[in-house]
């Protein structure tokens, strides 16, 4: 029986930095990202199936009839979804698949995928989360305020996660999430069966060799 | 609110090489380790709070009746035991606490500190686990072959455990559960209330600023 990968959801409130996190996460490991569709027009220099798979919006929709996704959502008349197939096949494979969401599609693959581990992007502070989202540049007061408040009302969410890690340096937080998969990997729900499995098969010629 | 510490409990089938891991373990770390009680006579070198704490029967048993012990057992008329009171200072201080121990006493633990990090040690197979039993040289051919059946009924607790880690080397079995460490203190069972606790204290102050 072929071990499978994991499947890590990395999510947080906006500001919190988990884009960052994963390109620094999957820099340093042999993970296997995860691929959004969306019908939305690819920008200049966007590649289908590099950034985005860019689908008709007939399509995108006979996907979602046939439960293709694990998560999916409109967004301004766009749709934007996390394909099914390729992420479980990666992890059949044996590979840890890595999905970098927000929160609402985080609890969608939940509800999908429960054996996921939940990982929740915490800012140092939230005068930090204040500095950083200001720091972007592309924010008036109000729009500033606006997404303040629910970074701030999306924390409440954190207890729908397995982890919740503090990105007070990307390299802390990389490496905590290694430690998390690590330890996850010995989880004895994961590897329980295995374990006596591979203890049945081997006791009978090695007991009295 | 000071963050508390983590009780792990390490523990597994004789001759999976807890002791040696625990020993690493500590080596590396700044835990804290759990002293067993005893009503046995000490040996010659052994001090008392070093090796053990040294009780009498009448000491021992009333103890028992104050449920001042974590887990205790009665062996060839001798009692041992895990004491509560300075495991839980610890904890409460903010300290892990290693507590190496056979597998009938974690379970014990487990009843009264289900919030235990418990582990179980896995030698790397069944052959391994022989070898090592073997290579003790105390053995007879028949206590071998009894310590080596009970080794292999005891593999069937790890369905009790959280985490099952395979001791290869003590140095990848050292590291595995350093990670599980910092994998559990981000858990957000442990660390919602906190999390929530402190957006509270400091979204009036912050926002506005």
């Amino acid at each position: 029986m072929k071990k499978k990968g994991l499947l890590i959801v990395v999510s947080g409130p906006s500001g919190a930095g988990k884009g960052t996190v994963c390109s620094a996460l999957l820099k340093k490991n042999d993970f296997w990202m995860s691929i959004s569709a969306t019908t939305r027009q690819p920008r200049t220099g966007e590649q289908d199936g590099v950034n985005y798979y860019f689908l008709t919006k007939k399509d995108f929709e006979s996907k979602i009839k046939n439960e293709d996704f694990l998560e999916y959502a409109e967004v301004y008349g766009n749709y934007y979804g996390t394909p099914k197939q390729y992420a479980l096949e990666a992890i059949g494979q044996g590979k840890d698949v890595i999905l970098e969401i927000d929160i609402q599609g985080a609890l969608k693959v939940k509800e999908s995928y429960p054996q996921g581990v939940f990982v929740f992007i915490l800012p140092p502070s939230m005068k930090e989360l204040k500095h950083r989202i200001i720091s972007r540049g592309s924010e008036t007061p109000e729009s500033l305020m606006t997404r303040f408040k629910s970074a701030y009302k999306e924390i409440n969410y954190v207890s729908k996660y397995n982890y919740a890690v503090i990105n007070d340096t990307v390299e802390n937080a990389v490496e905590t999430i290694q430690s998390i998969i690590i330890a996850e990997r010995c989880r004895v729900d994961r590897v329980k069966d295995e374990i006596l499995n591979s203890k049945e098969g081997i006791i009978n010629e090695q007991l009295y060799d």
